[in-house]
């Protein structure tokens, strides 16, 4: 069964679930404007998702997430609930972001990014606590954040970096695990549009 | 078609396949009791499944593979299939586990864990062996364990590591490739609740 | 609706889509004999599979993509479009290959390796290139190859390597970032049947 409210010009492709209902005492998911849910999909209940969310086949996005406007969630990528996403975010394919996650506006996480919040699994009973991506911050593909970990405005996380500390706004992290450099000059914020 | 037993108070989502007949003649799978199968996910013929088998969406179990109880097998992670699992094992999501793997009890795989049986591909003919995990190891987000590699007893291997020997019981292995540490305080042996 | 054309013994499975009409003038899907499909996998339109091609479940592959003879394409891997694939290539599990990307004959892609087309994303404009691997290069587990790079003949990239810079023929890649050895005795191209 599924349970949700939907806004003008959304489509949805055969084979996409929205409003999936996990529990039977759940709000239904709410999907703006301008939606393209594509096939294989699935969308729990207990989601707001703002207009012009797009997503490719087979993503995920469990309860008590909100999405802002302009969302493109790539193929495969899962949102693992109780996650607050931004507006004009673009994740790639293959995305894992775990519960407890703040994500701010214009963030790009690049194919097979890898968000987590749990730094002794199983050994340690603690709260969960996802990372802090502030506005701007662009995390490169297969990079790896560790838990409670804040990315600065503007960050830049390279390609298969670790960072299991936090990052200073307009920052390059790179390596493992990352160290901080300056920006490359051509992304540097002075030379950047935005 | 599909061919399988299921124990009692067993949930398969619509959209979940259990019992995928990928030969003409194949073992029904067994499912034990309180299992709960989510949408998306496929388990093959040959198949055994102890009491308490939980997974999210997406996942994928192949022939020949044998789990123990109270399993939780995370949305989009992949079983390829001749490998055996221990109980109260614990998979995050998108972790691919090859064949030829074996795991032991109480084991942890953080997201997107990856693990390997093939030293050279398409260069050597030779035995595909997976890893061993030993009771109580915990394997960190985005970490890749290489072919034939024993992973002791309590060890825990950091997020984005890469291993490629053996990791003794009870210690910390991380970096690229992975070096050996003692266990941080907090997670030693005589300070962790098992 | 799909649109397609089927060569002969060609096996789509129950839950398969071969000729996904992501837009409204596209061309057919074509696939070549002695193919098999699995489940949950999406091909797009605009697709050209020569003979011999098999996938895993949950693959997909996206438009203006041409794959020669005897590819495998594993579970939950990504072509995401505007790709040229060669003969004889084998592509692991949960793999992924962006647009722009050249991957020439009997190239093996490790489980998660990814590969990229887009160095600043978000950062800066401009044109999308993904790497160039030529044949019987072989990519590892969980490896990253950042955009517009070149991985020469027979080169190996090791597994959780992010390789930055072009890769010699007949040369190893390892570490992060990755750098250049020898050939393991075992794999030199005097020791390894083509």
């Amino acid at each position: 069964m599924t349970h949700r409210e939907l806004g003008s010009n959304v489509h949805i492709d055969d084979g996409a679930t929205v409003g999936y209902e996990y529990d039977s005492d759940v709000e239904p998911t709410v999907v703006g404007a301008d939606a393209t849910i594509r096939s294989g999909t699935t969308i729990y209940a207990d989601v707001v998702l703002d207009r012009g969310f797009v997503t490719g086949h087979d993503a995920l996005v469990r309860e008590h997430t909100t999405v802002g406007e302009d969302v493109v969630l790539g193929t495969k990528s899962v949102i693992d609930g109780s996650a607050r996403i931004g507006s004009a975010v673009s994740i790639q394919t293959g995305v894992y972001v775990p519960p407890e996650t703040e994500i701010g506006d214009r963030v790009f996480l690049g194919p097979h990014a890898v968000l987590t919040n749990d730094p002794y699994p199983l050994r340690v009973d603690g709260d969960l606590r996802g990372p802090t991506l502030h506005d701007d911050a662009s995390v490169g593909a297969n990079a790896t954040i560790l838990p409670d970990v804040t990315v600065g405005e503007g960050a830049f996380i390279a390609a298969g970096a670790v960072v299991n500390e936090d990052v200073p706004p307009e920052t390059l992290a790179v390596g493992v695990p990352a160290e901080h450099r300056a920006l490359p000059d051509g992304v540097a914020p002075e030379n950047v549009r935005r």
